[in-house]
């Protein structure tokens, strides 16, 4: 039986993971009212349109298909989405294509070029909904000619190989795409285009997420060709797609073209969203709040760390926040695995974070995955307080060879203290609440 | 020529380092109004007292009793401090010892004996200040019959081998000392006790600072006893410790002991004081602050990110302060030294925090350490904005390399980016500030 702090947490976690579910996410952003569908800042006139098109990739693709049919119905005229594995029982009118993720297949290929068409073929009076969840980059790949999907392939693991960042490997991968940075919706002009999207990039930035395929892209061929050069592989990619880098165009839409004056980018659900959530529920509960980032990044163990000493100010300083307090974090942390033992990210965070406040009064620290899978494990994450370590000590388990051991999952299994959701069908990166009474 | 943000930077840093300086900490908190010493929340008229003794031991004691006798004049009988390195010029009625640190040496042990004598002799008509301040408990040390310096060096020795943490090594040494855990202050009663401490622990914890000596102690000799046993270390430490330990008496002065009533342990200078001093200056400077927090530990890397993190969320989302915003943190971070590089803490944040915001306008992150000496440099740290990197590149220095490398020195010095203080004589940790305009 959890105490209040924890109690509240996981009902916190909760809501936060709720509005981070596809259908959730979907559902809360877009309304019809009467005829008319509103999302976002816009309004929709559906008697505008003669036709309405549902066309997506990404892992959430099918929920978010379910729950666009739960509203817009029979005004759907098709549908036509890729995904990983096909949960997408009552879609009606729909193509769904199971695809290859996060290695590129052939069906992925057919499937985009089944949605290229949709937008091709779109007309002036003609509205395409877009859906847009991770893995969409994998899951929707249309090499640009003569680039074979292989050659994309083998092509982004030169470029990681090499070290190359995600912002170098999504502008190379832009520039050998028909469909990558705001081609989607080049394609589809002079349709009106409204994307939804569930965001799984740290910052939310547009163009990244499944390389922002109706987003305005910033990088250009010569960009894409200097990579290359950086890391010396000029001559290494395949000949094809060196060949591709050197037609210098026609270059993906910018920033200011027309186009994008018929598309809307609604980001429906992302982590900063959740954050919000839980922010909310938070306060509801009577907590004062701080949401310290929603960019959180590096490794898990001093990330912790900063977390715990986070609550030590509260408790010893009534600040940042003043007690009671919610403190809320978002993004993603790494783990360096250099044991054998069985844990994921979030819960390693919590194992770290109760060795540093080991003996404190009123603090409890949360850390989940929102997709509910940490690590290789069937729990999202773990929570912790001050006398998790005494608890861990009475069981016989020393937490600070567990911690070495990366072994956060069986030290939490014995206290009873793991989180577990099961799969979510979503992924906006991690959650992490502290709270301090 | 530094930029604004720097140059308020810089500023901020400059006030939070003299709030940690030990002649001005002294004096902001101790003044004598005519015959009356004023001392944190308390008075001490001095026409009660037939005699005041300076006595004390620290890295900074010299400095802090300059500054005593700079307020308290020949009012003062006579002074008796431990130092490491005699900067006592000016000091009149005072005996100076210049001892060991931070191993412990005869000379410390000589000085301790005379403060104790002093403390000893004291009436209850006398007043003694007592100066604490780092390495107090290395400078002063009087081990308890039959144990000598050279076994409770040796015990100190196996301690740190086997693991133990500061908790329990302070444990052992009051247990062995006839000074420390408050016995200073039993040494001392009926005589009036104010102690004037410079923190150099995070936290603050008044029985950790100089290992008390006249702060109430709630550990045991049982608790000595059963960190030996913990540790398998009974039969090895030497005979005349284990001995010792089990005399079991007299304990240590604990919480609530009469002694105390004439005691007032008063932090005049630490992390937080020297914090909240920059927080008065940011705010005069027109920045919306946040402490962030005076407890930070952890990988200095992965502090950093988790800084970064913070300053992108205040550009993205106006939270968890609003810009133009200050977020200062205290406390002290580790390297795990990888590479072959020269650098330190404060000046590695500062490159790896470079990483994180590389391109982003508006954010200043610095961190330097109070005393000045970060790492075997002469620097005492450094900052970095978004055009760090890029700059960086044009001098032809890769980051991520000379981070690998814990070069964060060369970085910097090419970059003209190196916070050069000079030796504070001070040292209350590390002081971080991220400016978000």
């Amino acid at each position: 039986m959890p105490s209040t702090p924890a109690k509240h947490a996981l009902r916190i976690l909760n809501v936060a993971l709720k509005a981070a579910d596809p259908a959730e996410a979907v559902s809360r952003h877009v309304r019809l009212d009467r005829e008319t569908l509103i999302a976002g800042r816009q309004r929709y006139s559906l008697k505008k349109f003669r036709n309405v098109y549902v066309a997506g990739a990404g892992k959430a693709a099918g929920a978010m298909a379910l729950a666009i049919q739960g509203i817009l119905g029979n005004r759907i005229t098709s549908g036509f989405i890729n995904v990983k594995s096909a949960s997408t029982k009552g879609l009606r009118r729909f193509v769904v294509m199971e695809c290859g993720h996060p290695i590129p297949d052939s069906n992925g290929e057919r499937g985009a070029r089944g949605i290229a068409q949709i937008a091709q073929d779109a007309g002036p009076d003609d509205l395409i909904v877009c859906l847009i969840s991770g893995g969409a980059s994998a899951l929707m790949p249309l090499p640009a000619p003569p680039v074979t999907l292989e050659q994309k392939r083998a092509t982004t693991q030169l470029l990681l190989d090499c070290g190359a960042d995600i912002h170098e490997i999504n502008c190379i991968r832009k520039h050998i795409s028909l469909v990558k940075g705001g081609q989607l919706a080049r394609l589809a002009y002079p349709a009106t285009v409204l994307t939804l999207i569930l965001s799984d990039v740290i910052g939310d930035d547009l163009d990244a997420i499944g390389s922002g395929p109706t987003v305005p892209d910033r990088s250009t061929f010569a960009d894409a060709r200097a990579i290359l050069k950086k890391y010396g592989i000029e001559n290494r990619v395949p000949g094809d797609v060196r060949e591709r880098l050197n037609v210098n165009g026609p270059e993906t839409p910018k920033p200011g073209d027309r186009i994008f004056k018929r598309v809307q980018n609604l980001i429906v659900g992302s982590n900063r969203l959740a954050v919000d959530a839980a922010v909310k529920e938070a306060r509801s509960l009577g907590y004062h709040t701080m949401v310290l980032s929603t960019f959180i990044e590096g490794e898990t163990r001093d990330v912790a760390r900063v977390h715990a000493a986070i609550a030590k100010e509260v408790r010893a300083a009534g600040r940042p926040v003043k007690p009671p307090a919610c403190v809320i974090s978002g993004g993603e942390t790494t783990v360096t695995i250099r044991g054998k033992g069985l844990g994921g990210r979030n819960q390693e965070f919590a194992l770290a974070a109760a060795i540093d406040i080991a003996g404190l009064k009123n603090i409890l620290i949360l850390s989940a995955g929102t997709d509910g899978i940490d690590g290789p494990t069937d729990a999202a994450g773990a929570f912790a307080d001050g006398s998790t370590l005494a608890r861990a000590k009475a069981a016989g388990m020393d937490a600070t060879k567990f911690l070495a051991d990366n072994d956060s999952y069986h030290f939490f299994e014995r206290l009873g203290n793991l989180i577990k959701t099961g799969p979510t069908g979503t992924n906006v990166a991690d959650i992490r609440l502290l709270l301090i009474g």
